[in-house]
């Protein structure tokens, strides 16, 4: 049978503020992506969506992202590798405090927003966040965008890649993903989704903007809790795949 | 043969701001406190001290504060127990991710500044900062104000408790540290001072402000490396303890 | 004719966390309290918020907290009167720098969280407050808890104080508030609650916690939009007030 | 008589962290900028500095930068013209705040490190801060490096711009800075580095690091205090002004 991750991002709420549906969405995923208090998250909120996750029996991992909570991790910020590697190892022991007391091994690494798009495409980037997450556990798998340099460092690094794909995000020929500012970027047929996001997994092929057909690496697919309508399309996808005989387990 | 630890407060530079001469002091001590990020420190910081005081093969320990940077850690903030918790689990495991690349164990945690002062007096707070660093590592030592509440929240808890001591300050009769605010509270005569140490780790004993002979617990004396005059100081009180057959070494 | 200002904090987003329905309580206030970016509100939340409290036509204050965006400003801190100062003076400019392109004059300050709270009881911190406030603009009028010190401080210091009440609180005999911490802390009963603002308002006297009656002086009274349940409180005030011919503006 | 400004950063420090050695710098300079509590700098800070830089009688500006304490606001970050517009707002607001007291007038602003950078190359980002500068207070300069996209939007925007020169920096043909990277960038013999300074201010030439002769406008000139060298440059280049009848006085 083949079985596929479903991964989403959480404990992104801080201090006074919530954001995310984070229990709802937990019932639908099988891998937790928890914010490590840089670009969202804090002790509180950390430990609390820890628990959260191991309770509802899900793979937990660290969703690093830059030291910016104004901009949310989502602005590129010209860090050095030295930086990005000290910040990656800081807040990998940060949300490891957390699952320590509760005899929880940390399962993934996916980097968050400016620091993951940045990575996919900057090679020094890429082998500077993958060096920190294999000093600091050399079993820990790195989630990246699939088919980025950021997958291809985690396995010249000797860590185990988790290629990434979108729903709802369209393809260029390349197999990176379509800017947001271009017309077409975002696949707003939800059918059609859910069709690419089986076709992705079952066939490892994707139709690009330009309408080529292209080979697509999909070990994970993220989707969000952030809102109604999102949590109805994660579980829609969920559903769509559990018909498809696809099963959702941690990769 | 008996012997005592000397302890300094290290790794507080942050950004472009550095912080005391910590590769002189390391010379001296036996055990680093560093801290973690709240209250001073940062990422790359915090990879550097840690290398540094590995490489002077001295004890490492965290030095967690509170989420103050403007402040440096020195105000009173009204924190819950629960936060309390969560800051201190997440500044142990933040520190603890530069140790691992390392094989380096952490040996010790060390409140700063309000936070030391407000457990030493604040039992729930106390016990909240005891529970936290025993569910991180029961192996940890914790470092307190010798006589006050953190240290018997410590024994209470299960920790090995560090009775911490100070050169150059007045003690109350009750082993509580005079006010910096009333006068006599700092010791100024620096061969008042290091009798005054030597007679501690010695005799466990020290004449309070008003006069009375009190017994206190020495297993770690505090120096500082923020400038000339401190690091002189510090030699000082290791010449002396040498000099009175007393071994320094991690408590 | 009586008026009263009803006055509400605004402004208390920060970055991609919303918090609040300023939009819809601007239609009930008369008075928006504005968060400077210390306990909440960043630069972008504050120039869109000041836009729209113009467009509302609502009085414009500054609502300046603690620096401790992780605890919203709620948790007292030990900050000197220097600091304090200095912090009011940072965030009334800041604040006033959205104000100044519209051609607006700020009309009001109101300490936010701790900083409110701690300034009703300490003469110290509270004449710091007012001195800053001043010193920024003689014109300026000062919200603070009704009979508290701060009121006191604002009048000694030559300010126009305005004495604020809130609705759902219960009073101690001798003015301040029941601590949240005790029973009937909080006025459950809307109904009891409206008639106790408007007798507040219309008498100046209000039933204390001991069963006592109280003079007590209502020029603001405070209302939040932080839920559908406060807003359509706040709308209930307002029509009470006008429906016992009491008229809101600002004070 | 020919004249020039002499600009300097200060205010650079933050809570416990001292940085630059403002007060001696001061008696050599015309025009202070002061950091506004983004990238360098805190309330108490600013206070302290505004009162020494009017106690000195030079002209007071802002220095806003980028919200990136930990890197100095010396790292590019995509912020949106908006975003640029909101914290350059905020900032000025905030330095305001200590010259009101005062009954002093901000007279100038230069953005610091990356925002400077990033600013005299990038048009739309050029137009956001002086937008918002001129919506602040129209009479405020715009120092920015000379001939650069920043200098144009400033002076499209009608705003009164000051040609910035640096003495110990190579310049490329076109007039843009030669990059720090690259060898040759530093002017490191001193008294070259005067005699471009004089010929800068008199004749409004340099020789570019191609040997070229460029023309450059030379209406101000960075130096710096963070150490005794370069506090020595900086006295080095007005005296060397001076000796060539060159009056420094602000821009």
């Amino acid at each position: 049978m083949i079985s596929i991750d479903l991964n989403a991002d959480l404990g992104e709420s801080f201090g006074r503020y919530t954001l995310g549906m984070d229990e709802k969405i937990m019932e639908v995923i099988s891998s937790a992506n928890i914010a490590c208090g840089f670009h969202a998250g804090d002790p509180m909120v950390m430990e609390r969506t820890v628990r959260l996750a191991a309770e509802a029996g899900i793979a937990i991992g660290a969703h690093p992202g830059f030291p910016d909570l104004m901009g949310f991790g989502r602005r590129n910020m010209a860090v050095s590798p030295e930086e990005a590697r000290a910040y990656i190892l800081y807040q990998l022991g940060a949300l490891d405090a957390f699952l320590r007391p509760m005899g929880i091994r940390m399962r993934h690494v996916k980097p968050h927003g400016a620091l993951y798009n940045m990575a996919a495409a900057d090679e020094q980037l890429a082998r500077a966040i993958c060096g920190a997450v294999k000093d600091f556990d050399p079993e820990l798998r790195l989630v990246g965008l699939s088919g980025s340099l950021l997958i291809r460092a985690a396995e010249k690094t000797g860590l185990r890649a988790i290629s990434e794909v979108f729903a709802d995000r369209s393809y260029e020929a390349d197999g990176s993903l379509v800017s947001r500012r271009k017309p077409g970027a975002i696949i707003s047929d939800e059918r059609e989704a859910l069709r690419r996001v089986i076709r992705m997994v079952k066939e490892g092929k994707v139709k690009a903007i330009n309408g080529e057909e292209i080979a697509i690496r999909a070990e994970s697919v993220c989707v969000h809790g952030d809102g109604e309508k999102a949590l109805l399309f994660a579980k829609s996808i969920r559903e769509a795949l559990t018909a498809n005989d696809i099963q959702v387990s941690p990769a």
